[in-house]
């Protein structure tokens, strides 16, 4: 028996909510905001072949179809509250239906955002979330607030989720225990929501990187209107990672994408608060070179000789 | 030239800011409300082929996409404050951005609702929007409040775009204008915000008509626990559907979809006030039935004579 749009919202959709006025099923959902705060929103859209691969299985597609759209949050420091699903499904599939429903809203009782709204349709299997966080106003992270002479840092480690792309494109061969590591990094990101809320009031800047180490960080220096340096050997990296190719572990950890880590900024004399902020977020947190006021991105290895810089970032249009 | 997606989101989507702190181009947008008023929000996602034509002129499907979101803040009777649009595309098509981006800005601007964040992917064609708006805490038209006694009315004309579709369906046949009249309705429809604000305190529930007349009234119904009888002559519609064959009209007027028209309950004793709501919005409104304590949907004819109820809500899932 096929479902219908309205009983398929109900059945695996519809929650009591708690912090909202009205949730799933009527026109809007309405909620308030703090007194003091300021709305942070982003919107995420995920396609199949691009953000996800048909393998992945539904309960992690549902996890890193709400992760991504958090990870914003975190980067800008702001505190979940709530979220939309928009959903277009090519069949009624209740199998897929259950295992996403359940992954997703299993990360949304771990940040306490709870699903408002959204819309069903039939249609390429898309989906898009609208996130909503908020942040005492004027205490959001920006990309624009880097400032030269400030130490730049990465959370947990980069470049997994490349690692377990390539895999799957036949590029790279795995022993089963360290792809299935990789494949959780990729499959199943961790917003870095608790480091993200630490972090204000300390960090000058963040982003999350979405679309590989160098393309995010270079909205950072446009947007500061500032350069920074890189070492490309002190990009924190998995164990699984660190026995590649160095070839391979500077292209992963510098372009890799879909890592949704934090990469942020502060003074040096912010140091100490940034580990203890690192500490109460139980994150890894690494410095990765510094900010300065000669505008450009240059790599540096460990002996401090230039790498050279030919990784792209990942643009969905650019093949 | 290809243009990249960090282009593409500069060239056509990004403006300058007037309420929002901040806008596209940070990991998420920020923005407040006004104190004492709740956020409405509300997501909807096209897909081509079910919420519009291949044939549709891009500059429409950018009123399109942003009308039928702004349509649930006016059956909430919540003032349009910002929206974000995430974008799959197939390819960069310039043309299609730049009309697309036309329609879309000009009803935001109509409106005074800004764009503040969003994003975009290479995919099939898929266009969700998230609209918020603000409405005085406890003030919001909702799908709950219908009570026995209440007239219901339904707003501007209903069942235009249904005809329109059936024309491309080659089900129907039009002269040329009356063609490009319904036409119109089906690829511009207004959403009724104005009438929506005007209703607030006035009118005890409202929803917006996207899936057919029974469908939505079928919400109130349920919602509110109570049921109604329609007057299926009394529906109202355009010159161009009024000359149709009698079924054709009420199939199309109970049933249609996609009109974008406001159905609504209001006790008696504010039939005046109602009036004046619908003049200050300079918007048709029309009693169509009334609200009763016996469950279900009846229909009548202007006899008073039962109309047998043999029309199905659209519904995206089932065929």
């Amino acid at each position: 028996m096929a479902l219908g749009e309205f009983d398929l919202i109900a059945k695996y959709f519809t929650r009591s909510v708690t912090r909202a006025a009205l949730g799933v099923g009527d026109d809007c959902a309405l909620f308030a905001t703090s007194p003091g705060t300021q709305l942070a929103v982003s919107s995420d859209m995920l396609v199949e072949g691009r953000h996800f691969l048909p393998t992945v299985a539904p309960q992690r597609l549902g996890h890193k179809a709400l992760a991504v759209n958090l990870s914003d949050l975190a980067a800008c420091g702001a505190k979940p509250i709530a979220f939309t699903l928009a959903l277009a499904l090519p069949r009624v599939d209740e199998t897929f239906l259950a295992g996403f429903a359940q992954g997703l809203l299993a990360l949304a009782d771990q940040h306490e955002c709870e699903l408002i709204g959204g819309d069903t349709t039939q249609g390429p299997l898309n989906l898009c979330i609208t996130v909503f966080g908020e942040v005492p106003t004027g205490q959001a992270l920006l990309r624009s607030g880097a400032r030269a002479g400030d130490d730049l840092y990465a959370s947990g480690t980069l470049g997994d989720a490349r690692a377990a792309l390539e895999v799957f494109r036949g590029t790279l061969s795995l022993a089963g225990p360290a792809f299935e590591s990789v494949r959780l990094a990729m499959e199943t990101p961790q917003p870095r929501v608790a480091l993200g809320l630490a972090l204000r009031g300390v960090a000058t800047s963040a982003i999350d990187v979405s679309d590989g180490l160098l393309g995010d960080l270079a909205h950072i220096l446009r947007r500061s209107n500032v350069g920074a340096t890189v070492e490309v050997d002190a990009l924190p990296r998995s164990t699984v990672l660190a026995v590649l190719p160095i070839a391979q572990q500077r292209e992963f950890t510098l372009a890799g994408g879909d890592d949704y880590e934090l990469v942020f900024s502060a003074p040096p004399e912010r140091a100490a608060e940034v580990r203890d902020a690192a500490r109460r977020a139980n994150v890894q947190v690494t410095r990765i070179g510094c900010i300065e006021s000669v505008a450009g991105l240059r790599l540096v290895d460990q002996a401090g000789r230039t790498v050279s810089n030919s990784y792209g970032s990942f643009d969905h249009f650019k093949t």
